[in-house]
């Protein structure tokens, strides 16, 4: 599985007050802690209140980077931000994210050509996210077909069927498990698919207890990728034991310490 | 979900002791417990020591019709002893299990029929447990086909996949998870696809953590009914949750007790 790590991100107070403060220790703990527990990228968003957002990302990415080589992924929804910062990442990247209308599309795949960056697309069109499986499929198809004629790697792309949270769309959950499957079988080799995990549960009671039960069902039906809170324990190790189950890794009696130890 | 409660089983030292003691008020503690944390059916097994299985299963099936009209799930893998009992179980029950061998599951689902009886077949012959999907997609087909040339309705056939343990049988997980799916669509309306779900922990550790998330994979690909350890909390949970995320029930921020107030 790769753990995209979520909690470098300014949307919390403690992010978002070391941003403000330039507190690098506190970003550079919160890296280390969450590679500790299992990831193996760290998602970077300077936060909605942020008014300078391409100053705010790049200290974030340059302040990461003194502590770790790991992949980042520079999470920002704005097209000029995103071009301004990416060239200026060190090391592994990762664009996140593009929606799938084709024009925007194909600047965000060239950027992620131009700067040897992965890249998440999301199953979005000037229509929102779509109300039924076939028209994520679609999307994501477009996606998948854009950055093949752009000779973009499958192993590069990310595509994120966008789960809703299940108070408010409950056949949306179904929906997005339907897809994983129908898109993974899209293209050989398939890209990887990607949840924003902690969606599913926004504004729910037992946000924990959705998010871990959710990551397993779509383990289930081939997502190899989320974008999660590695330091909810209980999670990763619902992740872990999902793998186990898919079989892709061999049962021994301490196989949650040994996952953590080959992805951390 | 319709949960089948695995603790009224002789193979359990308080069980076993139980029978031969005659002690009604543990098998009925058992049952009324099980049926308060969400179970539907209760499973009725005298356990591999018994030295008269009919006796045995015609107390339990007696001292548990005393306070509870839940359907019985009779276990025995012997013909001689289930078409004996059988007859004599009063209110609702069910047959565990009948294999697939067509001369055998004839006489099961013959005996079904005479008891108006529900009926568990497993996707085994006389070669043992399938070593691949397709292959546990044809015996449950051939089941299914069985059943319904002899008039056994779908809602009271429960096929089987047959989960063996994760830790000699790594690859068998994801093939259970592919032919529930299969099966799901096979017959329309669809039988029942059921799991013996401790089965797949088997001398692993963690045992409740592999219960739980198997339970909600298969969930996600169709299972809607499980013989498992409803006083396991966090596995009735899990489950709730799945079905949730399945779109079966509408959240509510107590859709866990509310889910739980329904089933029991």
């Amino acid at each position: 599985m790769y753990v995209i790590a979520e909690r470098i991100n300014g949307m919390f107070a403690d992010v978002k007050e070391a941003i403000r403060q330039k507190d690098a220790s506190v970003i550079q703990d919160l890296a280390a802690r969450q590679l500790a527990a299992g990831a193996s990228a760290l998602d970077v968003n300077a936060g909605p209140a942020t008014s300078d957002a391409v100053a705010a990302l790049l200290w974030l990415a340059e302040t990461i980077r003194q502590v770790t080589d790991a992949p980042l992924c520079i999470d920002t929804a704005k097209w000029e931000v995103m071009k301004t910062v990416l060239p200026h990442v060190k090391g592994e990247k990762i664009i996140n994210s593009t929606k799938a209308d084709p024009e925007a599309a194909m600047d965000y795949i060239g950027l992620a050509a131009d700067c040897k960056a992965g890249l998440i697309g999301l199953t979005i069109d000037a229509d929102g996210v779509p109300g039924n499986v076939d028209k994520r499929v679609e999307l994501g198809a477009q996606i998948i077909a854009l950055a093949t004629e752009a000779g973009l790697p499958m192993d590069r792309l990310f595509i994120d069927p966008v789960i809703l949270p299940v108070n408010v769309a409950p056949k949306n959950p179904d929906h997005c498990l339907q897809a994983i499957g129908q898109l993974k079988s899209f293209a050989d080799p398939p890209p990887h698919l990607l949840l924003g995990l902690s969606n599913v549960s926004q504004r729910c009671a037992n946000r924990s207890l959705i998010n871990r039960t959710y990551v397993t069902m779509a383990v289930a039906h081939g997502l190899d990728s989320a974008i999660v809170d590695p330091l909810d324990t209980e999670l990763m190790d619902a992740v872990i034991t999902a793998e186990l189950l898919m079989g892709r890794m061999v049962y021994c009696d301490s196989y949650l310490q040994a996952a953590c130890q080959t992805e951390g």
